[in-house]
């Protein structure tokens, strides 16, 4: 069993732009970093390096999505915006800032997660990581949105329906955000089971109901779970538990695709969640299990948001620890506090949440014989 | 009516070590800055002057308390060992390094708060805003701890106590940890009431809870109002209206002095609350009105924790404005998102922790004739 | 006796835009900051409140020069262009960027020229320092040039000039670029001598050079002392004492203004001289002595640019304690590794350069009876 | 023909210390970054990877040196004490800081010139590049100094002695200080040739000059080409054809070994030289050709100082263009500017410098039949 692993030190180039937080500096905006900044993801590449992991695992190359792969999920006049935009960089769409040439590096981005899906589905690899900047599941159709260029994760869905015959793909995303771009590029795809843990009304504001459930012949297919803000490991890993796992039960994938946000973590600066190393392990465990039994172990993680650069490293071991079986040198050091968090323990109005939303796993649609 | 102003260019050189968030670089941790780093409020400190608004107070100074002063919530043991340890820095206790030659500038914090409190005692000021680094309320007795040094709103209280006569002082808070070494202070002292607002069971994990009340011949002075994690603006000034203002009509202080923490802000690394600029303002503004009515108006603000770089300053001028009675030239850009998050209102599991510390306000010893 | 000291919050604000040393990132250009960074002239700020040395000057205000001040020097069309480029920043002209709505911080800048030069017209003070971001001695009447937007010295002896009554003025440059700007803008000007001192052909390349020595009616009001790659305190002090003082004592202005940058100091990243603190010092008296016997003591000095964050704020210190005849708490860490080297003394090759630009100094204009 | 590449991740977790340039912060010493920052080599790592030019040579590993080849260069007590010293870090000499369980670091750096080493004399590949850090130059047997802890390339060369029985090894070191370290070691070894070119009295101040020309026994195997500060690609390149070359072709070593320093590059802040890409490029390309000449290609270049982050990663790549023979995709943005400065030609002083030297290449001992 072979895990494959990617990253490129380009990623650590994105350039989100001048930015200060959200904003462009200026005004009573001082210079200052953007909260997506290259330690947040160079920091757990660096990690994995430094700790020798990285021979635990198959490193696989990433290469950049062409037009055409990307023509799967974005529009034309979208892609000519990109590549009018790259010569000095510039807003993709919504906060969704890149720098001069910095198209190569999108492209690397969502190439790295379509070679992970490549290495799985050949049989390279038995499973795989893929560390990338930018994200991608707030990319829309026709517009970058909340620094993510392109759509990645889609893309790379799309390249195993059309290029592997995968007939049926679950993408979870547990990401602190909803994965508002990835419901909608596959809202009317009944094959397309996309699930979303996310913090309720964080961002975007206006979607990740209960309510959104998949489009005209693709009912059940979009199953979101907002869960409220204070929620940690208990909560979540019940999330998994009593949501996740049943749909995916239900749906019988052929791949399973986790959209790896690491900003659920207990010291993100923009999600309020309280996941430890530990929850995103335990979190992780049972996605596996479900793999080996649903998707004969089919199974890619796509590296989503995450912002807090001092604690994603240690999540992010944790979650290769499962995907190789391999137990590595490096232990959380934060664990020993943060485990004492009550929030370790599921509170009664996450219960309820977690409640309604298995409700809703119930109507997600069975393979048709 | 003047609002004194304190901070000094020293608390941005306060050196918090070769720190890599909680912990020294080293092993696998890769070298990284504390969370503790300058930026968190030298950038609330520049926003000021940039603005202009420091034209709107009058600057105090910070001059360093001296031993004396510090002996008078400090043992002596503990001064001594600050002082050995001063030449090379060190840690103070608990996760409470200083540099070499830091002892000057934890001296020069607590006495940027005393001299605010002098400042309005001696109604040169009408209220004052110390903004100052380190922080001072986990600091006990007898060793620093959580990033402080010197208990510096604990030192300052002693000195309105017995240079300033001031019979009753009330010491408000809401940093989002536990005030544990304010409370340990004055467990004893029925004239000065510590109430804490903090996210239950954070830092320290195994204090803050209701049950803690005050030692012998003090008991109900001291108010601990444990909230859940992800409590923002609703549950936070309802808090405020149910527990912190009753409690301050039944004690009827001479002096309030706010632990003006900002890491129940909204974007906090540590802290998992969803405080906005919106919520410290009105937070802020029910104090205010407190002094107006209980203390003669006698109010001092003294930073305390609060982590994040890009939000700190926003949240800093608001409670500013509210002090001052004047509107600055700055808007909060942040707010048009924050503002939307559904924690603006109140959840049922907040109110019923508020409920619970609301019965213990009623228990706050009233002044004996 | 007392000197006038200037610094504003906001120039650690100035923005130099995306850049990455002279460029913006992009490409194979990864992310960091310009070599204009904050740091290189904050740092020295933050030393002087540090050490209490604010409280051995007049703190003067800067405010920002207004249109007309600005249109005495440059162009009513490069006023009109730095007014649009304004909401959105950018290149005012050659790497002269600034960011949204900079051109505030490059307005107080000059002013802060402006307000020195007053200052020591007045009486206020006897002379006085004004440490700014961005700089100005790069600035054309036309465009920006070299990280200057506001050709500050300039506009500040003009309004000498013009509201003063101030006739001869002398600027003394030595940042270790030519001062093109500041030449460009007297060339013609008969009462105003622009000397600088530099290294020969850095900045720009195609300027600086003995031969220009200023236009029809200004012939030797223009004074270049080009000096090799490598000058240290030796070389700089005799040129100081060799062309220098001669060429003031020659003209006799009734203010002299010294363009103050640190860019010649031994760590600096952009020029390769070798001055200490102490070469700064010795200069500084040089020039000090010169003003007291010929322009009645006034003197300002204005900062130009020096890019080596760590050792600016000792140059700098030492030239505020020759300016204030006051010795401050701060030694020169650096200074017991640094006066070792050999560039203490003088070389036979800057001797010689020397001794080229001091014939020049005899043809510096006297004053006309 | 094949290149052999080696750098390391941890080598930029390599932590000395909570340095500010070059002391711990503290009293006036403002917090801030040593001189020799993570990003001085990473990002010439970097753009190695970014430019995709890693796929044009093989990468090595490296490998932690052990204790018996450390033992082959340094006393027994200086490595107890740099164990001793591991487990919370410290200066290991003289300004040599490392981190926390940082000799592993240390170790791997040591490992990767010696692996470097090992894969040009295995004839694995034709010659190599270790990029490393600490350097190595000024450590000493019994103490690190100037940041360097063990001797990497004297490590590397015993190997090369003692393991594979090359008799003849030349060690060139064009880092911008002096060598003192390699000197010292190989002082009485006739069959090490040591010549170091740097400027003149810069560090170690008291070493480095023409008269050290080695101990009894290997009169003529030490060789140092002090050059005035301000020396650019004229005067390097000239060195190199005057002296080194033909210290070269005298000494006939088996193998050479370049001390890559890039600190003799135009905006390094510690040396006042000015050495563009293009210098480096063709002070490389004479060594190439002398090692095809003299050691049958036999080449291998191990990183020393370098400390422009901005600067440092182009004069690499033109190092590894000349090492590969194959032209990366990189154009060097700086080269444009740097090439105008007259330091291109050589000046008479370096002129001078160079023929004093040039006189000593010629008592370089040839090799005994
Ligand atoms: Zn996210
Ligand atoms: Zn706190
Ligand atoms: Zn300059
Ligand atoms: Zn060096």
């Amino acid at each position: 069993m072979t895990t494959g692993w990617i990253w490129h030190e380009a990623f650590n180039w994105h350039n989100t732009g001048n930015g200060s937080g959200f904003f462009p500096p200026g005004g009573f905006i001082q210079p200052y970093e953007a909260f997506d900044s290259p330690a947040t993801k160079g920091r757990f590449a660096a990690l994995v390096e430094v700790s020798g992991f990285d021979k635990q695992m198959k490193r696989l190359d990433a290469t950049e999505v062409t037009d055409e792969e990307i023509l799967r999920v974005h529009t034309a006049d979208y892609l000519r915006r990109l590549k009018a935009l790259d010569p000095t960089g510039g807003d993709a769409g919504e906060n969704a800032d890149f720098g001069p040439q910095g198209l190569r590096i999108a492209r690397l981005a969502a190439g790295a997660v379509a070679n992970a899906v490549r290495g799985v589905l050949s049989g390279e690899v038995s499973n795989a990581y893929a560390l990338v900047r930018p994200a991608g599941h707030h990319a829309e159709p026709d517009r970058g949105r909340g620094y993510c260029i392109l759509a990645n994760t889609s893309i790379a869905a799309r390249i195993a329906q059309e290029d592997f015959g995968i007939k049926r793909i679950a993408i979870v995303d547990w990401d602190v955000h909803h994965g508002n771009g990835t419901q909608k590029i596959f809202w009317e795809d009944p094959n397309v089971l996309t699930v979303s843990l996310h913090q309720d009304r964080l961002y975007p504001v206006d979607s990740g109901f209960r309510e959104e459930t998949g489009g005209p012949g693709a009912e059940g297919s979009v199953l979101n779970v907002p869960l409220p803000a204070g929620t940690g490991d208990g909560g979540y890993v019940r999330a998994v538990e009593h949501v996740v796992i049943p749909a995916l039960q239900r749906f019988e994938p052929e791949l399973i695709i986790v959209g790896s946000g690491m900003d659920a973590a207990v010291t993100d600066p923009l999600g309020r969640m309280m996941v430890t190393s530990d929850g995103f392990r335990r979190m992780s465990r049972l996605v596996i299990q479900a793999a080996a039994e649903l998707s004969g172990g089919r199974l890619v993680f796509a590296h989503e948001g995450g912002y807090s650069a001092h604690y994603v490293p240690f999540c992010g071991m944790a979650v290769l620890e499962e995907l190789t079986g391999v137990k590595s040198a490096v232990d959380d050091p934060y664990l020993v506090f943060f485990q004492n968090y009550p929030q370790r323990f599921i509170e009664p109005w996450q219960e309820e949440a977690i409640q309604q939303a298995a409700l809703l796993a119930r109507r997600v649609p069975v393979p048709v014989a």
